[in-house]
């Protein structure tokens, strides 16, 4: 039997070698491999279409890329790792000496062995990243080199894939596709949010999930763009990435910082007594940055594993299949499956019978025998439930100032609603 | 001399015998002797009586009951403790085997010498309360089980006393007197309530204090549903109950957590620098869950010792008259009083000179003599209590922001209200 | 070359011999002084104008007094300090036993060696301040005591200086000129707000600052009196007192606590790293008393070193000439200088492309080169302004979330507000 962890790393597997970008051939074969796990929607928005200030650029491919020695000796080659070649270089053929060549290489002198990930997504420039040590190795004299890559009107690709819920307001579940051979950043936040997607497809949802698989910035900024009117229905969302690494988990709040997925996040993290941090809302690292933009301020968190920029492999080549195992994304899934357990049950809810407590006893919620001190947790619940439940508190509010599990809690709910002591 | 800690314990010593429950001549008997210290108007509610969503039950009374073995011997008897009769027992006179006789019997298993307190208001049943060292030594066998109790329609019987005030505005006292042979649970409360009645009619009052006695949970429902429209001059509460064992104080909050109940007993309990506990709200406990039920919200908060069911004796016999003291009586109702004592002081003023400081000195309110670095407490205060009369605080609000203590800023009120700097 | 703080305690070395009070020649010597470094408008308000709640009272002047011993020898005299005479003394020239003399004298038996300062501005008397080593040595017998005072109609004397700004809005720096010779209390508060007045003046600042040079309570109360229009323009305000002494700094806070002035001394005291403390307002100390007084609740502070009494040579003649050090009123003043650079850049902007981020590298504000970690706090800042450009954040709120550094926050809004990005 394989595990869910297991199979989220199989797919990190396959779509490791792919060479992504924000636009281009890589995104749409991963988007291919994606759709294989989930049904996807996927969009194909021209080159310089208009997006909020931004104008979408236009789409670059490439083939094949190297530099070769005067010996004709590849040194350094675009088929050993997608990362060789800085991000949407022009097109290049030409051979020069390593002293003017330098200026186009991208090295970690502080990291010999690993090769960075650099782009230049918006000034046209070519480049080569490659090992420091590989440098050093590379003698004074002339060498060939060839990028084999085209930047031509294309589309911007992205993809949704929709788990209808009983209600149409939304969530937001956002992984961004635009990383070449990176395994954590952001292979392993794909595979988590298609494993959540299946798993909240197990039975109908409360709200509408809306996975958006894009590229970054670009990305989220055409999403929101072309979904102007839907961003109304969007509730809560949540930005997964770096989701695979050994480290602790790490939620970012909301620009808010008091969103409801914000108090989920942080209810679910402390509840599961795991080590974990919560962050306040910074306007760097992922797409948060747009969704939490002032314009739109949505309820939308992020959800990493150790965060953006916080670990010596982010953005170089030790970011790979090593860096990331089964059981961080199961563990990452899991809390993802928690916290939407609970955001999809926070219902607030009105006492319909708010003056003195209800009769619980004729109504079989309550013990017959009074006066033992061991009174049990349902029933306490179902006193908390019934005193908060004024329109002003949620389950969640319930179960943090009662201390009872949400579970226990939202059971309560559920046995009041049904003897039609509480409404929705 | 007497002191009140005395004749309370006295009180609680002769309602002890009494065998109370939240019907009853039990309960009329102990109003009868609280009567004699406190003038009293005293409800009867018939049964069947709809309060609130509850209905006034049946009226429950008893005359004796027994388990007596093969040779007439009897193992178990009211006459020693009324505690032995499973409150609202439904009569029964009946010989069976101990292997029956079990399932109508309660123990505590981890206290062997102590009888439990136990009840079935609203399920007819019938049983017996005893020691597990008394069922050990039972041996199999027959046993005569009888009875001797009523379940008939009468009434439900509560009690007030009123303290009348300057303002018709309520501060009401709760203390349940349903009880049986409990001394702290909740003689002790019913002692206190007395002997503070009678403190405050002293002198006449800024509030009118209402005194109720009255069952819990029915008594309390019962009380808010004949009181619908004196609700709304219900300003302020405490629920009395467990105000005579040993341990520290607990106040417990309202619902609200910032009542001027609220903060008028942390900070009589804090300036008092005596150990105690401040706890949140919780819908559980004595009969500050009904009058802090959602629809009422009332500032009611709850004044115990040890509180609710937080030590072992709780609703057992080893809760006697050996478990509250007179000390910790007087000690509650000292904290009683000081917190009424501000509570009936709290006003807020408004600074009739608010533009600059108006001139103390010319009115006699300040020290002619300038340069000191030694400024008087009534000087400082006096200026507190003009800066802070804006209208949005109260005298409480100025003891604790100047941290001066409250008798120096009312009298310091009190004198600037005199010379007509301030209005209330 | 000399520097701010040498400067400052040669003007405090001038100042230091005048007999000061709250009217009289010696607040005009001590404003003609002030007034050769900064050009100031002086106010003469006549005795008897009503002033709020107060009235202003005779002008008192003094060329001599002393107490001689039956020898002739002068004991005390005030001559040697202008603290020897209780202030506001009326004229006596009288001989008596030092039985009666006694009651007329103040000392401090727990300094034996220091004169109190000590005045009687509002009850007539008169009175001689000496060492209470000086009493001791007094044998028994007649003394001559004579003041050569008078007390009669004429004027309350203040002066004020103002820095012309880019907007009528008003920050007030209010410093109190009625101590006689006390150092730090208040000359150090003096020298601090004419050089903070002269380095405003540099550069036209963005608010209109108001230096006023004032008696304490009274001269306060007439400034408030006499500009009850304009205290509407008033935004922000600091009393400097105390300016000069070896102490840490101490904020005071305004009132409100959270009136921008604090938020701006909070955070300049804490970014400086300098050691120093934040206290709540109390209605006690120096003017803001009155600005904050609950009528007007001006956002007023009020900074000094070690603060009003906490001191032992407060009010004494130890707090002298020795007390003070350039160094002590230049940390002071670059404490000021610091705190206004930042309240009057502290603009609340508006984001004109709040929807998503804008592209800022198309505008020649953000980096070509993608990928790499080390983002540029420029940029940081840029996006931290961006984000919280919303209308309800100022510049300082975007510099304490970010923990960015003020001055980089303010050139971050610069350059976003050079690329028409946001409004002010």
């Amino acid at each position: 039997m394989t595990t869910a962890g297991e199979e989220m790393y199989a797919l990190v597997e396959r779509l490791y070698p792919l060479c992504r970008s924000i636009t281009g051939d890589g995104v749409r074969a991963t988007l291919d491999i994606v759709g294989e796990y989930v049904p996807l929607q996927t969009h194909e928005v021209p080159t310089g279409t208009q997006v909020l200030d931004w104008t979408v650029p236009q789409e670059w491919n490439i083939r094949g890329a190297h530099i070769a020695d005067s010996a004709g000796r590849r040194v350094v080659d675009f088929a050993a790792s997608s990362l060789h070649v800085l991000g949407y270089s022009v097109p290049v053929s030409a051979t020069l000496p390593l002293s003017e060549l330098r200026a186009h290489l991208h090295t970690l002198p502080d990291h010999p062995a690993w090769v960075p990930y650099r782009t230049s997504y918006y000034k046209p420039e070519w480049g080569f990243c490659l090992a420091q040590e590989t440098l050093d190795a590379m003698p004074d004299g002339e060498y060939e080199v060839r990028i084999d890559s085209t930047l031509a009107d294309g589309h911007l690709t992205y993809a949704e894939h929709v788990v209808p819920g009983q209600v149409p307001d939304e969530v937001i579940v956002s992984s961004h596709v635009c990383h070449p051979s990176l395994a954590n950043d952001n292979l392993a936040g794909i595979a988590v949010a298609v494993f959540l997607a299946r798993a909240l497809a197990e039975r109908t949802p409360y709200y509408t999930y809306r996975f958006i698989f894009a590229p970054g910035t670009i990305g989220a900024i055409t999403w929101l763009a072309r979904n102007a009117a839907r961003v109304e229905r969007v509730k809560h969302g949540l930005v997964l990435a770096c989701a695979g690494d050994p480290g602790r988990l790490t939620y970012k709040q909301s620009r808010r910082g008091d969103a409801e997925i914000d108090r989920v996040l942080r209810h679910v993290l402390a509840a599961s007594e795991r080590p974990h941090h919560i962050t306040e809302f910074t306007p760097y690292g992922y797409d948060e940055r747009q969704f939490c933009s002032p314009g739109f301020d949505l309820g939308v968190g992020s959800l990493s594993r150790t965060p953006y920029s916080g670990y010596p492999e982010y953005h170089t080549s030790a970011d790979n299949l090593d860096f990331v195992s089964p059981e961080a994304m199961a563990d990452t899934l899991s809390v993802c499956r928690e916290a939407f357990a609970v955001l999809d049950r926070n219902r607030h809810y009105v006492n319909l019978s708010p003056y003195g407590e209800p009769q619980l006893g004729r109504r079989g919620l309550y013990d017959a025998l009074g006066g033992r001190s061991d009174t049990k947790q349902a029933q306490l619940a179902m006193l908390w439930v019934l005193n908060l439940s004024d329109g002003e508190h949620a389950l969640l509010d319930v179960a943090e100032r009662s201390g009872l599990p949400f579970d226990t809690v939202a059971a309560a709910a559920d046995a009041l609603h049904g003897a039609g002591l509480i409404k929705a």
